[in-house]
């Protein structure tokens, strides 16, 4: 296994992140992709950060890119724009 | 002036830092570099998105970095690390 793995950065503590993507750059995965919506990307910030400065200092910011998603209100049924970012993190 | 402005993303509302951004580059700045720590990190990516998807559709995205401050606490004095993001736009 050598290709890129996604996390998905959602609601829970940063350190279960910060675990999956040292569990996936162990087992071989050559870079990590962290994303994240809304409220969560300073999150996915938070885990990039923490990763490269205390546990994989090897690892380094290969990309980072921000977009818009648009995300369907399941109560209203009303379409709401929500920020996303990626940051692709690797040796 | 054509240099790069630096605008500050804190606690008020996202719009006022889209206007902020819209005006410095109506009045010549070549780019404008969006700062943001902590949970207002979502917010500068909000600011951006808004920007070049609503107001100024010919301004890109042209870094993005993001990186780790220590922050000293004013209570306790203890120091703490924050992350932080760095997005510029521009033409």
């Amino acid at each position: 296994m050598s290709e890129t793995s996604t996390v998905l950065i959602g609601k829970k503590p940063v350190m279960n992140y910060v675990l999956a993507c040292l569990t996936l750059i162990q087992n071989g995965s050559e870079s990590v992709t962290l994303k994240a919506r809304g409220r969560a990307i300073s999150k996915a910030v938070d885990t990039a950060q923490i990763l490269m400065k205390r546990f994989a200092t090897d690892v380094k910011v290969k990309s980072i890119s921000i977009d818009t998603e648009q995300v369907k209100n399941a109560e209203t049924g009303t379409m709401s724009n929500v920020s996303s970012i990626l940051i692709e993190i690797g040796k």
